[in-house]
């Protein structure tokens, strides 16, 4: 992992990889296959990408029951206190609608509703995520969505993982599909003869899932496009480097393409971050993956001070930025951009990948500059409400025919002005 | 206008047009050209789409100084009406950061926090449309955004409409830029010499602004696509034809695609309305564009009861719907799709473009099933806020090992339990 002391900010500066030319193509195919041939194109592309032949897309009741068997009890423990924490995290995302009301008798106001029906991708193939079944099904529960179903690609066995199962089951989700990849979100955006066809996607994905959800988006609603996953530690002199580095190294073990970096005023911290991740590395079973992501993508930024520090970090705009610093609450004012912030030496990463509460569906690859965590305000629509009195109309009416006038547009004005014929008649 | 009393409601579903694979091969192509020539390309490609050869991309002083003298001062003094109006309303969406704090000190919370840089997106060319800065400008200034640029195609003669810089002017904005179509938004994403690349890009415009728009989605923030304007008027028998029908008309005079729809249990109103159309119709300067919208687009379904009218609505989820019957308040609760809701005989659409206060940039052909009114929340992000204790540490650690550890990410494992040792070396 190198230490840079000399370095543009501007070149810091990252987005979102949107594939090539022949990915997209790739999509745009598997995407007809699915709204041609359905359930027939899912088994057919099940087989092919994933390498399983499957009988049916469902997961049955059998499979769930058998998944509550195979998972350890700790860990649904465990899972049942990570619900109860997100759940309440999320609540307080809620929203009303409101109005307000003149006196003229003139109402206007912002209705919020639930979505219909929601689809969440989990990944999935040899590893397991239950986490991300938390974490996209509990905000779109408390916002009150009222049919949530399960993507998730099976193995070459056919099977999906246990955790995924019980996590599902815990949540009381028992519309579970095996399907993963870009026939995921085409299924769940135009529907199959087994697949509904939902009103949202949301969920992470490699850049095949990434690319059909850009081009199903319109058709359906979609959450964001999600890149590699990054971290950003800024930390002062007096920080544990032991703790530093294997922040860095939790993010960086989930992808030779994930970006960790370290941001720091100290040399001294600097290189004994760049040391530790040598040791560490030498005995993490991820070790691989790991490397490859903080030889290539990862590094160590010497600033001037943490002022400088903080443009790094604001540049960056990380998916999850630590601040391991004296007075963390001090610099809280100057970050702008970053989709979840830890803040003092405790916080470390995983707290909030599992546990905390705050979402773990984040914004990668700099987008925190203009996306949020995912939230129960991804699964929620608003609608504006007018109700003019007669009064009211009588007292704007004349603003609005001649601005419409002034765009040309003769049939607005005729709208208004037969409806002040009528009132002036009666005024007679 | 045809009336039909019988139809299949999923036959009335529509979904966002996502254009041709030509369409989409000339926007990709505009992108690349601006991304490589930066201003060049924009001079050239406005030349060849707007017929305009442009000496600056930017609007100067001058400019705006002669738009103020071109606009009639009482159209001025009803833009000023409307930005009240539409400020007064956006302000009740704004949201405040909120956080949770534990007794053991965890603290967790959402920061909200502003946009820095936005670029509004307004048509142009023949029309007109000041309304369509306030409704994008308002909600951004609202939400604290400190730099709004917009970008609006010149006529052939390189000038910009003089209500558009007007309507800048009265909100404070001076960047205005000369450039329209694909290669304004592939501006605002990546940014030239001239336009600076901005966080989020709002505005509707046609199938090309929205193909871009998808195109550059991740690269930048965007609104939504936006297709042909749509109404729905719900009406029951005791409404006056002549006013439902300039409520349809004033949608269809927009576009020959746009869709204007009437939905009514009663027989007669339905044949009163389908009358009157045609009788407003013959008199319409924009007649052409009209009568194609509804002779092609639009229909008047005749329903068994108001209930089933209600079920067309939630069907076609319209951008605006007016519910025009006696009790409209009693149907809001059952309405569960729509960009805007105008209620009662006085509350006629174009009142929500000008001056209500709501946003008239709305979710349009059916995706108000997922997408909402423009408003203050797309120019802000959320950032997660997390904060452990040591104690809470202490208690959560655990649970996070357990769930990384089914999960099989060692680095996270090990970046909880580095800190639980160190923790048990200090109990001793």
């Amino acid at each position: 992992m190198k230490i840079l002391d000399r370095f543009d900010k501007q070149d810091l500066r990252r987005s979102i990889d949107t594939g090539t030319e022949e990915q997209r193509q790739a999509v745009v195919d598997i995407i007809q296959q699915v709204r041609e041939a359905g359930d027939q194109a899912l088994f057919r592309l099940t087989e092919k990408f994933d390498g399983a032949r499957l009988s049916q897309l469902e997961v049955t009741r059998q499979e769930f029951e058998q998944a509550y068997r195979e998972v350890d009890q700790q860990v649904i423990d465990s899972l049942r206190a990570a619900i109860e924490n997100i759940r309440r995290f999320h609540e307080h995302q809620q929203r009303s609608s409101w109005m307000i009301t003149e006196e003229d008798g003139t109402v206007l106001g912002q209705l919020i509703r639930p979505l219909d029906r929601v689809g969440a991708y989990v990944p999935g193939g040899t590893a397991a995520y239950p986490s991300s079944v938390l974490m996209t099904v509990i905000p779109a529960q408390v916002a009150g969505v009222e049919e949530i179903v399960i993507t998730t690609p099976p193995s070459a066995e056919g099977k999906v993982s246990a955790g995924v199962l019980v996590a599902a089951g815990l949540l009381g989700i028992d519309k579970v599909y095996k399907v993963g990849g870009a026939q995921a979100i085409a299924a769940l955006a135009y529907g199959t003869e087994t697949i509904p066809a939902v009103d949202k996607i949301v969920g992470p994905g490699n850049i095949y899932v990434a690319l059909a959800k850009r081009e199903v988006f319109g058709i359906t609603g979609i959450d964001m496009l999600a890149g590699p996953s990054d971290i950003l530690v800024l930390a002062d002199e007096e920080q544990d480097p032991v703790h530093v580095a294997a922040d860095l190294l939790s993010q960086a073990e989930h992808d030779p393409l994930a970006c960790a970096v370290c941001v720091t005023p100290s040399r001294r911290l600097a290189e004994a971050v760049q040391k530790e991740v040598i040791r560490q590395l030498d005995t993490l079973p991820r070790a691989d993956i790991a490397r490859a992501s903080v030889e290539k993508q990862g590094a160590i930024y010497l600033t001037r001070d943490l002022e400088e520090a903080v443009e790094v970090v604001n540049t960056i705009a990380p998916e999850h930025l630590q601040v391991m610093v004296k007075e963390p609450y001090a610099l809280l004012g100057k970050i702008k951009h970053a989709g979840a912030i830890f803040l003092g030496a405790y916080s470390s990463e995983p707290l909030g990948d599992y546990f905390a509460g705050p979402n773990h569906v984040l914004p990668t690859n700099g987008t925190a500059r203009f996306s949020s965590p995912l939230s129960v305000d991804d699964f929620i629509k608003k609608s504006s409400l007018i109700h003019y009195s007669a009064e009211g109309f009588r007292r704007d009416g004349q603003h609005v025919i001649r601005l419409a006038e002034y765009e040309g547009l003769a049939a607005h004005v005729r709208a208004i002005d037969y409806r002040l014929e009528r009132e002036e008649e009666r005024d007679v």
